[in-house]
């Protein structure tokens, strides 16, 4: 049995994701079997039509069609910018049908580490928990379930402290220079 | 013609080829034509074996079975644990075969930037540059050549100044914490 490790790709930066995706690709073409957990996210990512198609990889997604944001996240300005595409809620208490849905990917994460899989990947996991949309005792759960030969990957901004805690290996991906800052939009096969 | 940018993913951190991995499985998705040139690695990664099997990506690898320093990069007593699997060289002066194999991968890279690809990654390139495999001459004729529409990428440690200048996007992959310091070796599907 060889050790696996815990790795956190975070920060402000590009390819945080992309990445976990590299990570992914390269485990297979090694024999490995992994499996992708894409929180947040509902299929309308480029990437996923290949990760679909690669035997050795298993891919959930676990996102709504709509946008969410706690209160005081946003301006009077950005809200109505967004509409209907976005639900505001108070800190702490997400959008029920959202929390539920994240829930079920939690135990489909508890499950992956548990048995089966070498790599798990919880794309956009940290996000989750920013959005309390997972919670302290759930990543709790999913560390506990782990066999330790299971190499772990969580991705996102704002990674929570017991995540930071438990990692082998922390990456800050961070932003030196972005087109974005200069108003270039998100580009289907760059950016989703 | 949509406009394409110049990416670099560079530091000590974990991710910079895994990231360019990534953004080529997410184009490929999205219907695009993907040239990777690897420089200074050949065949012995695990990612290659499902690159070279995606319809749509091209895979160039352009590494020797050995590995160079410059002189004074390494104690007397690194020195002895290479033997002969290391070639040292003054600085400036590259063993002749490999500036030779390189050469030959930048007009690779010309060609591709020119015609044909959507997107095109200089893996390692910034360590080529580093190693004095590649030149600053040669970096200004592969920006010269790109056909606007290209997205380059160039991953690597130490991105040369050059490069840095040229980027719309710059994103350093800094170790906050690595197993490597741990003592953890290079794992086959992980690191290779």
């Amino acid at each position: 049995m060889t050790k696996g490790y815990i790795h956190v790709y975070t920060g402000d930066g590009k390819g945080k994701t992309t990445a976990a995706i590299g990570l992914a690709i390269r485990a297979v073409g090694a024999g490995k079997k992994v499996c992708i957990l894409q929180f947040m996210k509902s299929l309308a990512y480029s990437e996923q039509k290949i990760l679909q198609s690669i035997p050795g990889i298993t891919l959930i997604t676990l996102g709504k069609p709509y946008f969410i944001a706690k209160e005081g996240m946003l301006t009077d300005e950005q809200r109505k910018t967004w509409g209907n595409h976005i639900r505001i809620y108070p800190a702490g208490h997400p959008p029920k049908d959202y929390r539920e849905m994240t829930l079920k990917g939690i135990e489909q994460a508890i499950d992956a580490v548990s048995k089966n899989y070498d790599m798990v990947i919880l794309d956009e996991y940290n996000m989750a928990r920013w959005y309390d949309l997972a919670t302290e005792e759930d990543t709790e759960k999913i560390l506990k379930a782990r066999r330790p030969e299971v190499e772990l990957i969580f991705t996102g901004r704002n990674a929570p402290k017991e995540i930071l805690d438990a990692a082998d290996l922390i990456t800050e991906m961070k932003k030196i220079r972005h087109y974005y800052d200069k108003g270039v939009p998100v580009r289907t096969g760059i950016e989703n």
